[in-house]
């Protein structure tokens, strides 16, 4: 089997957890959490979680794993409300945003509420035979995600107010905002599986470097993408100034003409398109776009590399295939 | 020792706590998160914790308990801070709110990150010796709370906007928006002190009466309070169109005339000094207070009472006794 086609097989059945576990009332609370959720999305959180927990333990780990994927999925997605909310998005997945739909305040307590739900599912574990210390365990790795996540964003939005980011800033911010919550995937994964801290350490790294490289083919897509493939407008991280990798490699390489011309739309809320195509091709033009490709590979190269190395303890090289299948794709994906 | 003595003994030990626990980086994101727990508060969620730790284990449970008392209230106020974005309050606690000082999208993230903290303070007693799966079974209390206290918020946001409620949706409102925490507080502290499920069932229903009681009470502050004291502003109950059991009351007192009038002012965001306090006027002209006063004086009573019950149970008479005069303050307090 292929990586998309164990995506087919087990993506209905974190669906099928998520719409069983986050259920109550009031039905339009309930209706605007669930709407992000149910317009789709990869789940490769989820996936991370279920190959994690097979490489560990072996394919019936899969079924003890099972709310864990559904755990990561529901935080991911109180982050995307929350995160739409912020930066003002208007659409994602194909679909109006949520506080779009039902207005911010609603749209808050969503956020709120996945929040609370993604501990829920991750509790029903020891439903499924999982040691409750390990529940335990995982319910700190989900913990320690959420932290990261919040830090990140909080990063990114500071560091799009500044004049200047370095690469060692953006990688700190990508490691909360998008890497930490593939890390606690992994973590949880392992750990609901049984395996020990030396295996979860080797994951977590294997993922920080993955959820990278994942986030830097993100910011690419952000500027070359097609809009209705993507699912969600182009240019938006340039409208909220966003420092991108591309946009910090630009602003070094620009000369002072154009770098002030860049500076003076990046972060412009009213930006017309004509500017916003202006600024897009400044900074393809310093070759950002090819700086950020193979910054990607490198760093998806050496998650590779540290994968290879967990092979040794893998219980089942199915997972670890599709493990590496599905890095693969981190870095390469077109939307 | 009065209650009074005994929360100048414990709040500091709680905040002691708390300032330790939530640490990290971002600074300013961090500085957003403690905003509102550094300027105050009664720390009344906290001392049920403790309370009831003692209650059921002792003493010594006291310590073992800290953690949770510090993961209410790191929970608690997460929803404040959602909550004044959501209502627009500008004042909380004498002080500005975290969304007038750092901007909407930081108070946002401020709020997720500690209600991320309340799991990560909450988890830590495990490393005062309370058994992991205690551990895990007080996380699933927090997570009850935490979703109910969503559903709450929700029910409150959605009775804002319609005509009429009655007084059964608005006690279903209030179990939710405030007595679900304290509900969850009891049962932390019970369980992390080694309490079986018979003593939590128990005091979770103490504190779900003493919940309602307690926003009852909160209710007539906010129609009848001073500024100063209440350190936020009164009427904005009414400026938000709140659906409190004074309003609910009024609405079904009233000739059709000022009825109407009421509800023309009622959630009119831009209403005038005059306007709110004609609206005051009309909802005291009812006997609304004496109505909403009786009524909470009700459920304390029915709250004392169900405490009496765990009497024999009760190994701290002390904390019994310091457990009463709390239920005595949420219903009888002026500010």
């Amino acid at each position: 089997m292929d990586l998309m086609g164990y995506v087919r097989e087990v993506a209905p059945r974190v669906n099928k957890f998520i719409e069983e576990v986050v259920k109550g009332s009031p039905q339009t609370l309930y209706d605007a959490a669930m709407h992000l959720i149910r317009a789709g999305g990869k789940r490769l959180r989820p996936i991370t979680v279920l190959l994690s927990a097979r490489l560990v333990g072996g394919a019936e780990a899969e079924d003890k794993a099972l709310p864990g994927a559904a755990a990561v999925e529901i935080l991911h997605n109180f982050t995307l409300i929350h995160d739409d909310i912020i930066d003002k998005d208007e659409f994602r997945r194909g679909v109006p945003t949520v506080h779009k739909l039902w207005g911010e305040g609603m749209a808050i307590v969503a956020g709120d509420l996945l929040y609370a739900y993604a501990y829920r599912a991750l509790l029903k574990a020891e439903e499924r035979g999982v040691d409750p210390v390990r529940v335990k365990e995982a319910v700190k790795y989900l913990t320690e995600g959420a932290i990261r996540v919040a830090e990140g964003q909080a990063l990114d939005m500071l560091l799009s107010r500044r004049l200047e980011a370095s690469l060692d800033e953006y990688i700190r911010m990508v490691e909360g905002k998008t890497a930490a919550l593939f890390m606690s995937s992994a973590a949880i994964g392992a750990v609901l599986a049984g395996g020990d801290q030396a295996i979860i350490a080797h994951l977590r790294e294997v993922m920080r470097l993955a959820g990278i490289a994942f986030q830097i083919r993100d910011d690419i897509l952000g500027l070359v993408a097609d809009e209705k493939t993507l699912g969600k407008p182009v240019y938006s991280d340039i409208r909220e100034g966003k420092r991108t990798v591309l946009v910090i490699y630009a602003l070094r390489k620009l000369s002072d003409g154009d770098r002030k011309r860049l500076l003076a739309i990046l972060g412009k809320g009213n930006a017309s398109r004509e500017e916003l195509e202006e600024a897009a091709e400044l900074i393809k033009s310093t070759g950002a776009v090819e700086f950020a490709d193979s910054l990607a590979e490198d760093y998806a190269r050496r998650s590779m590399e540290k994968l290879s190395r967990v092979s040794e303890m893998a219980r089942d090289l199915e997972a670890l295939r599709l493990l590496r299948e599905l890095i693969e794709y981190l870095v390469k994906r077109r939307y």
